[in-house]
């Protein structure tokens, strides 16, 4: 299968209309017309196999990651999701697994209202870079420095599900079947929380998205926004079942690969904060508060310090 | 050395001023805020080792293409470089390599007026994928499908040096030691013709980057347009001392690598282009002629077709 073919058949054939979009796939650049109220937020991951995902990984899950990974960056921003690049480099094109990587990736786009404008293939080891393109109105664009002092600390969905998934595929624990089979879809398909993002404009001071662990994402907050933060480890959201295992702080406090949003707010936007997230049924758990003291203490219900043995994910240790 | 150490050393402190940069390195997303009468265009070029370079490439030298091959797509489209952002998975982040390595970014984004805005790292596979974004005034792009009948068609610099210095490397062919240097320095140092694209996007109807070879990325434009075109094969520009190889015409019309531009214009604009090509110092070589018979026709001064076993690169052949 030739590479132009794939491109042809695939990328341009799907791509939709775009008020934005003056030039799409198939030249030596994409062209939008940026609307004039809204900035324009962009954000690249890159994924490699072996490191990020396993390579007899299905290619409708991989395309479904890939995608989902730079989604939720888009989610912490509060940025309304807009376009994508997508690089590829891969053994072999097989159409088979090129068919079903791309009803993946456009299933997901779609419900992400993304239109896939560019990229790359090429052959070589697994790897895969999106580029991703949102927006937001001018200056509502949800940073990591602008937490304060008395902020709540929230957070979405359930922690420490990947992280689990990926212990039990190590075989350092093993998981009730159905409790993989619980962490296994929540390490394969995120739910980028794009809908609460862009509710938390108008709502929320900071936010980022917990990929490298909970305790090293917040700390990005807190270091950016020169404050610092006690959390209540006990409330942290996870799956009931992890709490049997005497690795579930370190899955839930430094798993890293959850793709929720952590964010801070102040205390009078509860009410409309819990009504956000009702709106667009996203769970919402208030985990703590934004201090002056420069740390990051984690504490257990009884308020005894929690110690872990690493803070998250460093992508070179 | 850590990631985000890396990170935060070599890439936030080397961020420039730039007035259209809300946010820059450091968040879940840049954030840009467009310049309202200009269009955006974008991006993605991925290079992996063994296949777009050789793994024993100098840091810099492998700096200075990855973000060449990408400066090249924008003067293709007649864009002004503004933002890149750069993922990088390498086998081990050693402090000598990312040293030499930003340094040779820095100095050719510096050159380009281009603001490393974003990107990611990761060990893997050797394995680049930069994202440009750069701007025109509003529909001035360049594009593929903009050219007609009767039009010149030019390209930029210098064709074939680079794949003669690959089949050197590949002992198919033993260049003199001198022209080898003078090969392998275009193959390892493209110049991006962005400042002449910049005064095509007046000048020219279509345009395009030379990458995958001469022949095929002509044929691009030729089907975008739906068009045909009559070249002279040995108009085409080249190191003279190649013509002693008698592959020199897969080399010239089919090698790639070139990141020259091709591009078509209207004969009415033939001295404005000589004088474009004066004032931003690029060599200029007219070498055919689009028709409206829709073949690409390859000959020689004495009007002999010229056939190529292969007329150019697939990423996948």
């Amino acid at each position: 299968m030739k590479e132009f073919d794939f491109i042809k058949q695939y990328l341009v054939n799907r791509q939709s209309q775009d008020g934005q979009l003056v030039l799409g796939i198939g030249d030596d650049a994409a062209i939008i017309r940026p609307d004039t109220s809204h900035d324009i937020h962009i954000s690249s991951d890159m994924l490699i196999g072996g490191r990020h995902f396993f390579t007899d990984v299905s290619a409708a899950d991989l395309a479904y990651k890939v995608l989902a990974v730079n989604l939720s960056d888009m989610a912490a921003m509060g940025a309304t999701p807009k376009w994508a690049l997508l690089s590829v480099a891969v053994p072999q094109l097989q159409e088979d697994w090129v068919q079903d990587f791309c009803d993946s990736l456009f299933a997901l786009a779609d419900e992400y209202g993304v239109n896939i404008i560019g990229g790359d293939t090429t052959q070589g080891p697994w790897a895969f870079n999106v580029t991703i393109m949102g927006q937001t109105p001018q200056g509502l664009g949800l940073r990591r420095d602008a937490a304060q002092v008395g902020d709540d600390i929230w957070v979405t969905g359930r922690l420490g599900l990947a992280c689990a998934a990926l212990f039990d595929h190590w075989q350092e624990v093993q998981l009730d079947m159905d409790v993989f089979a619980e962490c296994e879809a929540a390490r394969l398909r995120p739910r980028p929380r794009v809908a609460l993002g862009q509710h938390l404009v108008s709502l929320a001071h900071a936010a980022q998205d917990v990929s490298d662990g909970f305790a090293q994402d917040l700390a990005h907050i807190l270091k950016a926004s020169g404050v610092g933060a006690v959390i209540n480890v006990d409330a942290l959201p996870t799956l009931p079942a992890l709490k049997h295992h005497e690795q579930w702080q370190h899955w839930v406090c430094a798993g890293g690969d959850d793709y929720e949003l952590v964010f801070t707010a102040p205390k009078h936007q509860r009410q409309a904060i819990l009504q956000a997230a009702q709106t667009t049924q996203t769970a919402v758990s208030l985990v703590g508060v934004i201090t002056e003291q420069t740390d990051l203490m984690l504490l257990d219900s009884d308020g005894e310090a929690v110690t872990l043995e690493q803070w998250g994910f460093d992508h070179f240790e």
